[in-house]
């Protein structure tokens, strides 16, 4: 209840009536339940003012709201009733006939239709900021989620290490990772991209066939999910050995990622911690084959607020969490990227994987 | 180019004067080329009378439509820019002021606002029926991806069966599916569902660490892309033995999936190939046990039209492709589905999916 009072008070300074929350993660988020609303309507409506939240459900999910919403006034439709009806009646019930909505930026334009059909003086605007500078700020409850997240997808990544030996292909090495993640308790391993020899010099590289050889670059870069939060780590080893060349590109990048690290604490800008990490790189010569920005927020998805990238001014706070993964990447030869989750404490940074970042030849 | 005149066609039909697709699946079907527009919009204008359509697109995404982009007309904005600013031009510019916009009815509500923000006086519709209808009937091209896929899919199939025995874990098999899927050009497996014992009695279950044992029944059920096309096929095996009752419900749901694919043919309505299937069923007196719809549309997207469902009265077409997959669910006892996908001929039915559904006891 305290997400929703929080919003409620943003609300009430931006000039928000009411809130229309519809995506399944910002249901999660402030109902600790969702319906996944692809085909038929699902959502809540938050009145800013005195009223209780109300859900409205398709008739299929109204057991399933009423077992595990917060919210204990539910209302559903059946296939043969029409959404935009029941829309106009909670509107009228709430008092909300010309209200100003702030609803979610991706809402699906023939529900946002169904919530004006009835009610001509509604005004609609896009609300997203609100809910992501919410969402940016993680609870107790959260961060375990995420430390655990992190700790799963630790045990992945050192079973697909164990796992590299010349003559094994990445897609081998990708579902050995996957595998023990799962076996670890991770509901879903929603990315798992291997790269060898010159592969990881793509950013964008897809998992292949390509068979592991001695003196191979191998990135790893895993996302996994607990309890519905997200861990992306990523580590570049060297297999057999690693050359003069290779020494010194891990070298630059892991001394960027720990700049940017050290830089992280409250009311520090994010690009100041994109920066951090640019400096080392550019100071180096290799800034233009740094060609992503620094990190990017985690939690229920796995890119949102606060973005660590040049030009964002967002201010970090207490609680937030995001990766901070600077990477060289030289066409044709190697790349390596180095990627790890931490969250803002207090004072400082509190990292939330920890998996050595030692250069290590197999 | 086909495509968009046949969409212009059926806008000029419907009132609408210019389409906006934005979609990544719905610019790849008229444009050849998309790009994904969740943070930035993205999208292409095509106007039903003369001008030719335009593509608009992110600076960073220029390169890859002029690259590939089947209109040449092509719009960036950069990211100081704004891009509601760069779309009210283009409607000036093809005298839309005060068009008929027909969109899909997923566009994002903050993209909406862009399209209506400095062109007041435009109305906008969801055209989201008009492009399913289109995509719906497949030409000679996307019907061998699919084909394709498909076969895919039973490569994939024949491996999983192949690997299992008492001792392996669901999680292994679906594994070795996926992998098999990979190494024949699968270009991703959206989805690999392994389910044994009373596992397979759930028609939402997930794969789990569960090992295989003997007299268990195993369920799988199999997604992947071709060229961008889906493939959907499930089989149902038994392991050691089969029991006279795992005999008696495999033969059902074969003879309801045999029934329901005899009916395919020009001019039958959807709901009448899911009926040909459930009367099978209910007429074994199973008829409870069959809890979801006979079928769905296949193509671009897993699920999209015709739905094979009770009460769907869409008249089927030559070149319309879906599965048919009806099923038999013991709860806390084992369950039974049996999913192909077919296309419909001129004059009846064609399957696309070419695999065994013999009992087979492994």
């Amino acid at each position: 209840m305290e997400r929703v009072e929080k919003l409620k008070k943003i609300g009430k300074k931006a000039g928000i009536d009411a809130f229309l929350v519809n995506s399944d993660k910002n249901m999660g988020y402030f109902a600790g339940f969702s319906a996944l609303a692809i085909e038929r309507f699902a959502g809540i409506i938050i009145p800013v003012e005195t009223s209780a939240p109300i859900v409205v459900v398709p008739k299929l999910e109204e057991e399933k709201a009423k077992k595990y919403s917060a919210f204990k006034r539910i209302r559903s439709y059946g296939d043969s009733e029409n959404p935009a009806m029941l829309l106009s009646q909670m509107v009228k019930e709430l008092r909300l006939e010309k209200a100003v909505f702030g609803v979610e930026g991706a809402l699906a334009f023939k529900f946002y239709k169904m919530l004006v059909e009835y009610s001509p003086k509604v005004r609609i605007e896009d609300a997203s900021t609100f809910f992501s500078q919410l969402r940016s700020i993680k609870s107790d409850e959260e961060m375990k989620k995420m430390e655990k997240a992190a700790s799963i997808v630790a045990e992945g990544m050192k079973a697909g290490i164990d796992f590299i030996k010349p003559g094994i292909n990445e897609l081998a090495i990708s579902f050995q990772i996957e595998k023990t993640i799962k076996e670890n308790g991770g509901e879903s391993v929603p990315f798992c991209i291997v790269l060898s020899g010159s592969n990881s010099a793509l950013p964008h590289g897809e998992t292949s066939n390509r068979k592991v050889r001695k003196k191979d670059v191998v990135l790893m870069d895993v996302g996994a999910v607990y309890g519905g939060y997200y861990a992306d780590v990523t580590r570049t080893v060297f297999v057999g050995e690693a050359t003069k060349k290779h020494k010194k590109i891990y070298e630059i990048v892991a001394k960027a990622q720990e700049a940017a690290i050290k830089t992280v604490r409250p009311n520090v800008k994010a690009e100041d911690v994109d920066r951090a990490a640019r400096k080392v790189i550019e100071d180096a010569g290799y800034g233009e084959y740094f060609t992503h920005r620094t990190g990017h927020g985690l939690g229920l998805e796995v890119h949102e607020e606060p973005y660590i990238a040049p030009g964002n001014k967002t201010v970090l706070k207490p609680d937030m969490t995001f990766t901070i993964e600077p990477g060289i990447y030289l066409t044709g030869k190697f790349g390596v990227r180095i990627e790890d989750d931490v969250a803002v404490s207090t004072s400082k940074v509190k990292p939330l994987s920890n998996l050595s970042k030692e250069l290590l030849v197999i």
